[in-house]
């Protein structure tokens, strides 16, 4: 039997169960020459599907009402007729949420289940170790001693900019939204400092008083009214890389903030707005430094694992209640 | 006889006459070894000089209370104790607003008024003409053909970015607040198209209509309302050049507008604030440029020129009113 979790309709403001349709078929899948047949292991649950959800204009397309959701899945080779894959390989790529697909191979990487638990090939070396380094490195433009802030400090991508900061040499500070998050930062992934901002009155205070030497590059997942707090505390060519804007995602009206150009002007300020694929000729490069750092124990990573297919989208709606601690995996 | 013109209290809100001071003192002024004494001849006034009237951390120091406001001047040597001017130079530099001033030199530009008009120095080819050449291709990196958006382009800035566009190869859409200046910038300066916001509806959809292709650079000078939207028609991998915000330097409260965050992480876009001062590196590649454009005609300028030294305050707060068309100027 293959199940199937197709788009059932666009969701206004925050996505519900009700926006996603189950299918399941009894049917036999036979591969012609040059297709995979693939079971899916693991499926990466994102906030930027959200905007996939929609039919506004973005990076990527949008996905069609009544067809398949996609994200990154990891898949086992069950049956071949590609040179490239033979069957028992694990396979990382973007593909449907289907409990088994057949694949022409396009796009999807081998990886390797003995250097590696095969979950980590959606995360810490998959698509949220390359944002992480590539944003921090090629916008960030890191100095040793510069401060750095993170916000979604504990998600996937935030938790391991926060370490290749400290590895960097950075003074490292991240804002998370849970007394548990927030110890987590500074005893497992070793932030200098940590900010609970859902306790916090006035974040603009508390970020000068965890930032001395005010903020230097800002790793924005979240946008809103925490990126507000933040501008008040940059300093002269701040960096700030805009990753995501979580907080207002779900928004059905046009979110408004505080106008940052008069921030931006005063400290001759810079704000990227990147997606990974921007900068794919430095993934060479950032999957030796990232597989070296994990090998030698640098880079911690945390996952929150949903078992069971049928829960995808759950988990999928559970980033925007914050349920994760660093990255959202479904093991199917 | 000297004249002063001193910052009485910090404005708040709309700066005032009120908030300026007029000195008349009776007294000699002797210069020592090393010492120059200058005439002012032209006064400079831009919107930046409201942020050096409060008391907020910026680029650079505020102005103190009950000391000169100092801007762009171009004064004569009238007398002179330093070798390296004499009397009857001419010199352009910060100075204070007095008729008469001692100076060392330190930091003053000698100028040529048979090349130029004094008040060139204070325009096109000064800190005017600088800051539209460096931030146009050192932050725009524009390409032939792309679109570019100015607002405020009928100030002393916005004109001559829309010009060097023009050179370079671009398609130049100009935002002006009168149906006066908007015809002076297709007719004067050669945009490709104009856009009076002080008539259109919906600026969203004129600029969606007056830039097909969408907006690839947009060089900002005002902020606020505008600016918003403007990021509606954005290209992937815009680059929004922040040279200023001069619709909300006046706002008492923070001011707001729609969060840039999700328009720049679906762009890949880019938002730079810079001063002039940042790219001093460039500043003899960009006096070539701008000094060869002007004599080949390729570069008008206009100036309004206010006459009366006891004018300067009121020529500054005419800015905020937009009474001024390209750059305002006083004559001593």
């Amino acid at each position: 039997m293959i199940q199937t979790i197709l788009l059932k309709n666009r969701p206004k403001g925050k996505p519900a169960l009700s926006d996603f349709q189950f299918l399941k078929e009894d049917k036999e899948l036979n591969i012609q020459e040059g297709e995979i047949l693939l079971e899916a292991n693991y499926i990466s649950v994102d906030p930027y599907l959200r905007g996939r959800m929609s039919d506004a204009k973005s990076y990527v397309p949008p996905f069609e009402v009544g067809k398949p959701i996609t994200s990154g899945v990891v898949a086992k080779v069950i049956a071949s007729k590609n040179a490239n894959f033979k069957e028992g390989d694990f396979v990382s790529g973007m593909l449907d949420w289907k409990t088994l697909q057949i694949s022409k191979g396009e796009g999807l990487l081998k990886v390797d289940k003995d250097r590696a638990p095969l979950s980590a090939y959606l995360g810490i070396l998959g698509m949220t170790g390359l944002t992480a380094y590539c944003g921090l490195t090629q916008i960030g433009k890191p100095k040793a001693k510069e401060t750095l802030v993170v916000s979604g400090a504990a998600g996937a991508v935030g938790s391991v900019v926060g370490q290749i900061g400290k590895i960097l040499g950075l003074y490292v500070v991240g804002i998370a939204g849970t007394d548990e998050k927030v110890e987590m930062l500074t005893s497992e992934f070793g932030f200098d400092h940590a900010i609970n901002y859902n306790t916090t009155e006035d974040m603009g205070t508390a970020l000068k008083t965890a930032c001395p030497d005010g903020v230097d590059i800002y790793f924005d997942n979240v946008g809103g009214p925490i990126s507000d707090a933040v501008l008040f505390n940059i300093n002269k060519y701040a960096r700030m890389i805009i990753c995501g804007a979580i907080s207002v995602y779900n928004n059905t009206e046009i979110p408004k903030s505080i106008s940052v150009q008069p921030f931006l002007v005063k400290n001759s300020a810079l704000m990227q707005g990147f997606i990974v694929s921007n900068y794919s000729e430095k993934f060479p490069e950032a999957m030796k430094h990232l597989s070296t750092w994990l090998a030698e124990g640098k880079l911690n990573y945390t996952e929150t694992v949903v078992n069971g297919f049928e829960n995808t989208p759950q988990a999928f709606l559970d980033l925007f209640e914050g349920k994760n601690k660093g990255k959202m995996i479904v093991k199917v």
